[in-house]
């Protein structure tokens, strides 16, 4: 790990994308979120993922040009077909037109396909929310998580995003339908350390604590069944109305070749803001149990790690700083 | 418990609910959620609730005659005040209007405050789903769950059910964010059978695995941290938008006296419906993991359920089975 101001990590990433030939605009929303990854601690989704991003790009599966074509199939639903563009521009697009839309008919939704993986789903959903809509995000991916009793992977890890405005601050959670990221897994075989028995079955079904097994085998959904009976719905919710590929038949969010054929849901609604902010004071003021600091509300220990990374650097991993800088130019590769 | 004939166990019901002053077609709708909650394996959400919901009618806090008040907020946003009307004939009345928007709009939301209780969600979303729509459907509670990390209780145990079509059945599933529901814990108190340690703390704030305490005390969120969040978010949502009450300010779910103050989110989206049989078919033919006899879909096990109670008689606790006789006027009380 080496700690790199942020400012600097920000343009050297900037740089690294500008080489891979991404119009200046649309390379500064990739940019964006993936900064806003690594400020919250969300390093799976951070600028591990540029060097990716850069070679679907030169292989062609990842138009950067594009923002994606809008069809109203009717007045408040959009289908987007992404034609290959990078996450966050087809959805930067697609949510403007979309709080525009909601503003006339109080809710709209746009179902997205063929566009590449859109990151982190809390840094759309904090930023609409902020513009004082409520939203809902969901999201497929490679099928990498396991049927509650099953053996092996057919579900994404799937995850939710909601944002609500509120007084000050918008309210915002974004959790996968996983027990845990296979990010976290990776990150465990990395360090050779093992991991929960609950966690993960190896790939012939069975429980492991070996994060290397579990990378070849299933994650867990979160709660049991009925984190399994939420991740399912996700995955047929998001397949169905954006015609997207479902289950082990999704490609593209993990590899460097395969065209992407998830698919990404986002409802926005223009409903009334009540006050939110004394109910979650109250939260926040509880006592907590045994073996907690405090009680916490969704979504702020990231804003919490946000503003001390911004003060003090971002903690970023050898090869990912490494790489990063031989995509910028502004090193050679050893 | 008794095992009564299914179509007895309805009749008998509906005289009850014919008795308390309930309109015929408001009473069939009472009466229809009921049984099917009854069919389906979930007691908490059926003929126990039928005293309540006349002694609510008797005290004036429940209106059998109304159908609640339609104000379309915007072209897609359907506001709706209850009227303090019996909770499955508010909600029809709001999904037949927002079915009927959606087929125009692609996506409609109907808000509603002032209902009495809803039932099992279940019960509508598969409905709508087998008239073709995607439906989301969210509803708070009284608080009796717990913030993760914290020791009282400040949520419901806000279920969340989804219905999407398929080419056969349409898929459903229907589940609270608390781990277990309060009826299972007054279950256990009345079996004198003591509780898992992760289910629930007691008044103190304490773990306990004492049914009794449980009563007084707090729910576990479901899956932890993430189920927190879900739980939380769809308290803030449904308040925001339905103008309803939060946290520990809900009444009128589960007592005689009081105004329900809850609110009820549905959200409608007329899209394509693409093959999900093949789908769910390979997830229902996976080998099952160590301990499971075969891996299931969300809903099936209602249905299969069903199925085997219309034929075989549904099993009902001697008190309920004894009230409903008392209340239909078959059976003088003892």
């Amino acid at each position: 790990m080496t700690v790199v101001d942020a400012n600097l990590l920000r343009d050297v990433a900037a740089k690294a994308l500008k080489r891979a030939g991404i119009p200046q605009d649309h390379a500064d929303q990739q940019l964006n979120l993936l900064f806003e990854a690594e400020l919250r601690g969300i390093p799976s989704h951070g600028f591990l993922r540029l060097d990716r991003i850069t070679r679907r790009i030169a292989n062609g599966v990842a138009d950067p040009n594009v923002r994606g074509l809008h069809e109203w199939r009717k007045r408040a639903f959009l289908s987007v077909d992404g034609q290959r563009g990078l996450g966050p521009v087809v959805v930067n697009a697609a949510l403007e037109a979309l709080t525009a839309r909601a503003r006339e008919t109080g809710i709209a939704v746009a179902a997205i396909r063929n566009s590449n993986h859109i990151g982190m789903l809390g840094w759309y959903a904090e930023r609409v929310a902020a513009e004082g809509f409520t939203i809902i995000a969901l999201s497929t991916s490679e099928a990498l998580v396991h049927p509650w009793g099953a053996r092996r992977a057919m579900l994404g890890t799937n995850p939710i995003a909601i944002g609500i405005p509120s007084e000050d601050r918008p309210f915002m959670m974004d959790t996968a339908t996983g027990i845990v990221s296979m990010g976290e897994i990776h990150d465990h075989a990395h360090r050779k350390a093992p991991i929960p028995q609950h966690w993960a079955l190896d790939a012939a079904g069975n429980p492991t604590t070996d994060a290397e097994a579990a990378k070849k085998g299933a994650i867990a959904p979160f709660g049991q069944a009925k984190g399994y009976a939420l991740g399912l719905a996700f995955e047929l919710l998001v397949s169905s109305l954006a015609s997207a590929a479902i289950g082990t038949d999704v490609r593209g969010t993990l590899d460097e070749t395969e065209i992407c054929n998830k698919g990404d849901i986002f409802i926005v609604i223009d409903g009334p803001h009540y006050g939110l902010k004394a109910y979650l004071d109250e939260i926040r003021a509880l006592e907590p149990a045994a073996g907690f600091d405090r009680v916490l509300i969704p979504g702020e220990r990231g804003r919490a790690c946000r503003e001390q990374r911004l003060r003090d650097g971002v903690p970023i991993a050898d090869e990912v700083w490494e790489r990063l800088q031989v995509l910028a130019g502004t090193k050679v590769a050893a």
